[in-house]
């Protein structure tokens, strides 16, 4: 059976303003010291064992464009456009209807395309792995990563063995800090990375069964998409189908959650700076994290623990214990009626 | 006889980088919130005393066109272009050497052009008090600033007496604080602002006999400009004359020496931050001073005492109590050959 890759790539943030933006999220971002969106790291590294042609991209209308522009050799014809955002379940089921035109079987493999991975033949053993037992068995099978930390950003999800495949015991919404640190204490937690891998028969056989008013709406006319309830593919179907299997995974995944995450993926000076521009001045400043646009020189003097984002149209500056409140930066925009810098 | 008046518009600066540059020197930014140059001010304050054309701009020959640009009422020919930077004694020569050419006699006002001044009326009723005793007395008049704080970074002038128009007793080098200190208490010390008012017989005179051989080449022949050596009019001809006489002036001066000094000449706003940019969002921020060009949205979360300037090309952080390094900023660019950015 052919092996397809999709790609979800619909999702908006604010986490990376200024530079995401309304009509250009994280996806399309450099967020390393290359030349490489996170949208074509993603496809570039599943590349070795998928064809071209049976590559997917879900996105928002909105994207289009810029997915062709990041991603000139996926056909047209594989960008799968989402007219309205209906969250995970409604998209992927887009998805495998469009696969259905091509295929009438085939291992689908359902990946964000916001998310970095350091070990890339790790990465790509366990999607093998996943392949292989999803195509042998009645199994839709999620990728969960082993904790780090207890971190409070992710659901997470509860296994029931020490397979290399095992069977999922329950899903579990993001935690508080305490709870976090029981399930990595546990060690049989893991953190929803949102990473799929299903045949075509068994996940539709899923939205037929779990999810039968989209089904009954997409299986018959996709152009139906804004008429379909917003729901996440987590709460539509894995929480409750009985054949959810989970592999664990350690290959460095990162999802890069906001400015401060850039100092885990890049290299830092001897001052701890960490710096995606071409030309700055650093002078008698550290652990700061600078991002321009390359075209400007970024100097500093005496300034520590900052995150200095430079975009066309907007210059950031915050401390970095603040960034997790970049959103009231475009809250007071909107009051302040200037929408054109969201 | 006529007022003329020279402004000194040669100077280079290196203390508002990365608004002020090798090619666009201080008296061109636009320090208030308003749309008017240092020198646009510095001419537009003394329109009430001169013709417009008798007013005089010493430039570099770098600054031609800015110049222009900015006074579009000044003649071409009123634009005395130094081709090279020999400091202001030189300098006034060269411009009262071209105002030979049209007045026998006139009363001559030098003014730096990138001063501010709070009370125009209080200013403009002390030249005339200069302008009226120059015009009746052998005497090279020097307006003498009414010091406030106890500044290192100024030269003083000692007077004689509390006449209205004092005799000057000596001229002293910038001082150490202790020093600055018993100048303030004397009471006698008024800072040396760099203005000077006196007949065009008079100083042409002082420039024969203190710096004879400045004299003889540039009455012979402006164009030998180059051939003369630097000297200060202070240090050639101020400390010598004996026909010096001071008028001490309180009209709210501030020769705005650095970014900080956009505090003390801008309203803040209730957080204490002090803007000069069409668009900005201050978040949990205080005390800082952003200057932008009015293009970019500048936001800021949870930074406090900085100072920003966006330029073209360049975008400086700098925490307020370090901007007197600047010029390691500009060191360092010169190292790493970025001369580009300079």
């Amino acid at each position: 059976m052919k092996t397809v890759v999709l790609v979800m790539a619909g999702g908006k943030g604010e986490r990376f303003y200024p530079a995401s933006r309304n009509n250009y999220p994280k996806q399309f971002l450099c967020l390393l010291n290359d030349d490489e969106s996170m949208i074509q790291k993603t496809v570039n590294r599943v590349l070795p064992i998928v064809d071209k042609e049976d590559v997917y991209i879900l996105t928002n209308i909105l994207y289009k464009d810029e997915v062709k522009k990041h991603l000139p050799f996926v056909k047209e014809e594989n960008i799968v456009l989402e007219p309205s955002a209906r969250n995970t379940a409604p998209a992927i089921e887009l998805g495998i209807e469009k696969v259905k035109e091509k295929y009438e079987d085939a291992l689908i493999v359902v990946l964000p395309s916001d998310q970095l991975i350091k070990d890339e033949a790790n990465f790509l053993a366990t999607l093998k792995l996943g392949i292989e037992y999803a195509s042998n068995n009645d199994a839709l099978i999620t990728i969960g990563i082993k904790p780090t930390e207890p971190n409070t950003g992710y659901g997470y999800i509860k296994l029931s063995d020490s397979n290399k495949v095992s069977k999922v015991n329950k899903f579990v919404e993001k935690p508080n800090l305490e709870k976090a640190k029981e399930y990595l204490n546990e060690g049989d937690y893991v953190w929803n990375a949102g990473m799929f891998i299903f045949s075509l028969k068994n996940i539709d056989k899923a939205f037929k069964t779990y999810l039968p008013n989209q089904y009954d709406i997409l299986s018959k006319d996709t152009s139906k998409f804004n008429d379909v309830e917003p729901i996440s593919i987590d709460y539509g179907i894995m929480e409750k189908a009985n054949n959810i299997y989970c592999i664990k995974g350690d290959f460095g995944w990162d999802d890069v959650g906001s400015w401060l995450s850039l100092e885990r993926n890049n290299v830092q000076d001897k001052n701890g700076n960490t710096v995606l521009n071409k030309d700055v001045i650093l002078l008698d400043s550290t652990n700061n994290i600078i991002k321009g646009k390359n075209n400007k020189l970024i100097a500093t003097l005496g300034v520590n623990d900052l995150v200095v984002v430079e975009d066309d149209d907007v210059i950031l500056i915050a401390k970095k214990d603040k960034v997790s409140n970049i959103k009231e930066i475009i809250k007071t925009l909107k009051e302040e009626k200037k929408d054109k810098y969201i």
